[in-house]
């Protein structure tokens, strides 16, 4: 189902950024992950939104759908440029989510 | 200034709207309430992830104010219509929350 | 991994609840479901925030696990006593959560 | 009134918050702040489910507020160890959220 399918990529992203969020500022180089962690925080944010909206059938759900796939593709986008793990993992939950969001919006 | 106003008008009305809703919860005629329970919670949780964006100077922080300012005055225009000293505080929390969105966005 | 069967969990009971708080506003009889909802929305409420804490390792994961784990439990009680199948999802999705919290604080 | 002085701590405190890790990421010496802004997110979002679950009157309300109560001294004592303007404040913020909790405890 494509509620049920979204609601988890949704979760599994949050989890993803704040696992992501918290590896960041352990590396040796943080500058470099400034970005990632900002973008981490911000997706994670609006994910958590996105999935209540999306649970609780609002009438904001598409608007904030649309909004949660760009925040995710941002996110994926940053990810992808670091070698960590963490990053790796990150950006492959953002796609996803990404990909959930667009098969729920049309 | 601006920005800072908006963050306490979102906070006010994220406030408002879960005392309504609790209150709501415990009125007489629960069944009445429904709709303004359910438009309390979803303002309140895209209020929070407005002030969080907008905080944070995040790139979606306009578009989330865009939506927020609609959440808002939808979740005003329900508490308007309800006399409990509850909803009419939500609804002025409302109102002020949608015009600080606009002024924002202008 | 009990960190990640945890964040599972706690994701997993948010949507349950998400899901039967929005499901029980539109019952029949929102007045014998008022303490569901209250429930419900208190529950997600706090497996968010232990969710949050966990995957960042907070030196305040423990209290917040051992806070949501009675949450759940209170959750799960009141969705117990309802036949709506929301509520009986719900409430299995507390138990597991609730067990979740016990064998990660063990 | 103890509850409402409390909510506007908190959410007080959460803006300050998010306003430091944002500007935290964005110093010259991200790494110097990598703890600020660890403790800053989970301060963040420890006071906006304590800031709902008082709100609400919910039970868990008193549980939640001790460790609020935790959470804003370790984030003022973090934010206080820097000379940053946004560290200050937060400081400043986190101090005033910590005496709103034990006022509201006793």
């Amino acid at each position: 189902m494509k509620k049920q399918n979204l609601i988890d990529a949704l979760y599994n992203c949050i989890a993803a950024c704040n696992t992501c969020a918290s590896a960041c500022l352990g590396e040796e180089n943080v500058k470099m992950m400034a970005d990632c962690i900002r973008t981490d925080i911000i997706c994670a944010e609006i994910c958590a939104t996105t999935a209540k909206l999306v649970a609780m059938d609002s009438s904001f759900a598409k608007e904030m759908v649309a909004l949660c796939q760009k925040a995710c593709k941002e996110c994926g986008d940053e990810c992808a440029k670091h070698d960590h793990d963490h990053c790796k993992k990150c950006a492959e939950a953002c796609r996803k989510c990404e990909d959930a969001c667009k098969t729920y919006a049309a």
